[in-house]
């Protein structure tokens, strides 16, 4: 669980009902179905335009799931782990793999193939093949979460355009005037929330979390690899930490 | 067909329509010459001044008819139908290729070089130009949507502002200030969705196309210079896969 | 001549035109001499404090001149021409240049320089030279416009203040707030028009312009070179293709 | 101390309250729950909804921290200390150092490695990560400080918006108008200071920390490994002024 | 002298006063306090917490003077000048240079260490030192008026909005809105004119000196480095003009 992400859109939800219960919690007067057709049917109409449906089917629920999730288990503990099953196929061969429990999916695929004996090409075109994917997904689901981030205040000012002409057109009675301008101004609202307080914020998020896979997943793989050739523990740990790039080398020992 | 071009711009007219009719349904009132002269005529003008001629000529209509068509063959799929016609041609030489039928305009081309017996070098450099030319004129496009959209808005602004100085000028009737201020913003409302629900969707969506066009025609004059070589379908399938960079190749794969 | 860039600028200007027209024909509502003292004056200045004068005085008419010219040969007519100059080089000597007439008086140079047998260096250095010259040149004027044109809509925006300051100073009298208003947004619209209908479309044609020039020039120069050497009509056009980059060199051969 | 962080914070805190007292001095009325809640609340969720937490719990302290400081000694004088140090380690060996009083707590480090007698490589991984670490952490604190000024102003906008909505829906008594209004500006107030008094100023301030603390760490960590190595000061002190990028070597020199 | 500077700024006041006076030249109703104290105090303080105050005091006052002086000696003349010094020197031996006069102080001061007979490594030394630390110091100037002209306008927004608030918190006269919103638009003015008629447009242009500078010096240095070697003067001129990159070679060969 990332909880930064959930605690935020809480702590988002939570800015803005408050600021209506001070108000007096009318919040009835800060819906409107106007408002929620044209930031949301516009912003997704142009998101359609702009991407392949398949893009949009998978950037959508994925982007969603990994905004939430963190990685099970970090980098640092990730070459422990490594290096703890490295002195396993050491001292038991690989059968002892069969009975290696370990939570990150991907890293349990690759004691699969470790266990059942495939050939090093095979392991590592397969296995980042499957890295591959899945950050192609990922990034697909930033994308698209940045671009519906980026036209819905465009569509709010729009739905508010279409409520003040509507208004304008009709201002024999100016008692309504005030109610219209309020209703207008709220498709402005949803699309600069939108964008403000979930779409932005989530694509940003999605982008370090790509970053972070493709490092856990690159050292899975390099683990994996190294341990199929039998290295030794302390040979393994130190060459996967210095396969990453310096900076995040730095976060690994720190966390270690 | 794209459907997701097509469903994404009826999408876009529906929001706006079903804004409209739950505002009672008065489409007269949403619809003014004034805005449509300034914004398209205002955007066109300044998109002539921009590029010369034959860019926009070319540009604008491939552009749309580009949108809305998808490849016929999946990059996935292409390289398995070039292996059945590297397969064919082992079997029954280059003469077979007459009677072979494909949906791919660009790859019957160069089945016909093929079965005509042209020469490595004639194929290579006529196809590449074929595929440089089209990318190119595929770019315009995108190009000059994009330029089109970026003034969009700007123009929309002119025309409101050209509307409010003609309403505040005659000012005496206060009466007519409602209706004139609605005209007034029509403008902006035409200029905003112009560029956010079609051009700028649009251009973006082009650019995609240009980079899945020009993997699948590269992919296709290399599978054709293989095929010319008598290259087993096996050794085929495989380069056509090796030649395409590695986040097209997992996806390819995937699809496959 | 450019057709598209007149053109351009005419409808632009009919736009306007014929959206006064439509509302009363009042042009003298649409003129205020306020607005084109602080849009012109000020967007004056600032290029003024920005660029040395040599740059605005070369920039300014220079950019004019070109964006409404093109060339009067295409490459791919000039490559042709250079063939045949090629050809009769090779069957009279370089004497008979000097009755050969070309509309290209950058291609007339160095047909001159042939013809009066200058030596491989000067006519390299000094064609170069000139080519260089001339690009600074187009370049300066594209920038030029390109900070008129980015600076407009700000003096548009501080005339419309001062205009609405002077407005509400003296709000004493009702009846001349809309008028006041209405002369006040003018410098806006100024602004706007000239960075959306003259500055930035024309700073971008320009762009186009001098990559145009860039080429044209460059073929000249290898061409005149090609043709001292006494290459064959066939090997100049045959290298002149080659010495284009990719892109334009399918350009070329189309327009061929 | 960097002053100018002080000063400046302190002079924009100034400029505000004393425009505040020239208009009267009624602070209460220049002050708004609401736009506190909105604008802090928002801006901090879209933060924590952007960031994982731990980011910005180191980030947003030691931001904070490392803008009111600056490096108690200046590089030029830093060459200057090490050219001291290894005269004293050539004279009266290592030993010597554990006397040796420096107000830099990194150089204090280095010194304490050199005089426990640590290899070489110890030294320099150790030292490197260090270095590493603190400026990754800097950075990411520059970051913080970045997205939460970019999301301010927007988050100001949403809570002028929710108090107009409020203010045009109870429309009923024009005498509350005016006061709701104020109230409704008070949040884009807020948002635009934070933006642009504190978090962006900040951000650039520590963007530029960061590049000098990369050079004077670099230095120190050259000029330990040099001086373990029993090299004459004028050599150290020779060699770390070329270590240097060009730039800062003026810069020291000019300094020393 | 670089009279543009001086003209346009001349030039943007001018326009700014011509407005005034055709408005009725009542120029206290442009004047505001609190605009004055807002505008520069809000965008002093957020420049003191951006950069260190060694960096605003170099460049704040460099910045100004260079905008304003150009160059005494053209890069073309400095060219002709060096190899008039060339021919002196060897003819009559360094001693002669003593009697030099020059107008350009870097030029005079080279001459000085090539009468002095110091040896080609400091000469190279110093002298690419003070040229590095000068144009670090313009660079600095045309970084902090940027800074300044980026923040203005929000600031000069921040005052419009901290006037807006007293005004619509005090709105039980009405007559008094028109003059309050006049005063309170003054800062927005203020901030749009010192952004885009001083800060931005000096920036640009101490950015031009800066490239101009360096041509200049780093031509000085070889040419000074040149004739200590006592080279002929065709050679010494020949060789200066191909140092410099081909752009600014036609630019000089067109001047001269």
């Amino acid at each position: 669980m990332d909880i930064a992400t959930g605690v935020g859109l809480l702590a988002g939800i939570a800015t803005v009902v408050s600021l209506i219960m001070i108000d007096g919690g009318n919040f009835g007067a800060y819906f409107d179905k106007h408002a929620v057709i044209v930031v949301f049917g516009g912003a997704m109409a142009a998101t359609m335009v702009r991407f392949p449906f398949s893009v949009i089917l998978h950037g959508l629920p994925m982007g969603l799931r990994y905004a939430f999730n963190s990685r099970s288990i970090h980098p640092g503990d990730l070459i422990g782990e490594l290096g703890r099953i490295a002195e396993l196929v050491r001292k038991s061969g690989p059968m002892a793999l069969e009975n290696v429990q370990v939570d990150d999916t991907f890293l349990a695929q690759g004691l699969r193939y470790l266990a059942d004996g495939y050939d090093r090409e095979f392991i590592k075109d397969t296995m980042e093949r499957d890295r591959d994917i899945f950050l192609m997904h990922l990034e697909e689901g930033s994308n698209v979460y940045r671009a519906f981030g980026d036209c819905a205040p465009a569509w709010g000012m729009i739905g508010t355009i279409i409520g003040m002409v509507t208004m304008f057109a009709n201002m024999s009675d100016p008692s309504k005037l005030g109610p219209a301008m309020a209703t207008a101004l709220l498709a402005t609202l949803y699309g600069a929330l939108i964008a403000n307080m979930v779409c932005l914020p989530l694509a940003d998020k999605l982008h370090i979390k790509l970053e972070e896979e493709d490092i856990s997943r690159s050292l899975i793989i390099d683990g994996i690899l190294l341990i199929r050739e039998s290295k030794s523990p302390s040979l393994v740990k130190e060459m996967l930490v210095s396969y990453l790039p310096e900076h995040s080398r730095a976060e690994l020992i720190e966390a270690a």
